[in-house]
């Protein structure tokens, strides 16, 4: 998605050795802009998909997550990274590691909102390591659903995240590819979509 | 907004004494169609205040804050509970206790997307104790910002925090107002928008 290589480029911050910061546009402060052309790439790919539901994982995933749900016209559900009084029964879990944060978190969803006949898109705003990616399939695993794809705004395509779901059989497609960064910068690979 | 109120009576569940659930269109699972009309409901009461931001809290706050922003044409900032390797100087920080989690978070916005030019509206899904929504308030003000207002998808009329932001100066616009639980049923008061 050539706007998003470019806003990467021009707003993106590299920090130490592999962190990418975009909070001026995805993960603290967001361009509704932007958020609705990568609902729209989404939508087109997996149009006719039969897609049912779009998951993804508190917090930031759920701006690109909405825009995709909104764009296909189907709910968008989002995985809660603690637990809630208020959610207590009939959820599905999973254990999720995260490397920036350093905790592990029992991501969940209530079951009722999900099922056999669900043909879901997670979506995401980063994948790394992508353990948060596996721990959603998990989930829908769990509820019978099917996962039809991962769908990701910013991969960082020199940690393991793509090749873990791969083999996994869960197909990635990603709105940008960061293959390095140099002095700084951030090289791109070939995106998916 | 008479479709909320509609919703939450066909949806929301009572829990216990003083809890309603509405994770199946708003906390957990979101419905696309409401959050745009709730968007367009606040974006029509503050389209010629000159709101510059729209600000909330990660992270059930995040989906009618962007359908908010989005209809007013600004960006959205949503304020992290956690703190995160990422974001380490420049920010804004506030101690919001969460009854509903039963923990302390140091609340935060980096500096650099709030200056005294903004002029904010602070978005929440809901409105009980008040400590989340004076603890974005209190964000804003160290930036030096204006908070134009405060608005709540969901108000508990029965707590605290409507008085304690009005006592505080800052005006209050909440689409559903409950009033209290009678047998496990919501009784509504009425709404201000």
């Amino acid at each position: 998605m050539e706007s998003l290589e470019a806003r990467i480029l021009k707003d993106g911050y590299v920090l130490g050795e592999n962190i990418l910061k975009v909070d001026s546009f995805l993960t603290h402060q967001v361009d509704l802009h932007l958020m609705k052309e990568i609902g729209d790439v989404f939508a087109k790919k997996f149009r006719d998909a039969g897609i049912t539901k779009v998951v993804t994982i508190e917090a930031s995933g759920i701006a690109p997550a909405l825009y995709t749900a909104d764009a296909l016209g189907v709910p968008m559900i989002f995985a809660k990274k603690s637990k809630n009084i208020t959610m207590n029964e009939g959820i599905l879990t999973a254990e999720v590691f995260s490397f920036t944060k350093q905790v592990t978190n029992t991501v969940s969803i209530a079951s009722k909102y999900l099922s056999e006949k669900d043909k879901v898109l997670i979506v995401d705003d980063f994948l790394a390591n992508g353990q948060a990616a596996k721990g959603l399939v998990e989930i829908v695993e769990q509820a019978g659903a099917k996962v039809e794809a991962v769908g990701i705004v910013i991969e960082k395509s020199f940690q393991e995240g793509r090749g873990l779901l791969e083999e996994a059989g869960i197909p990635v497609f990603s709105l940008a590819r960061l293959e390095r960064f140099e002095n700084g910068k951030v090289v791109f690979k070939e995106a998916d979509l």
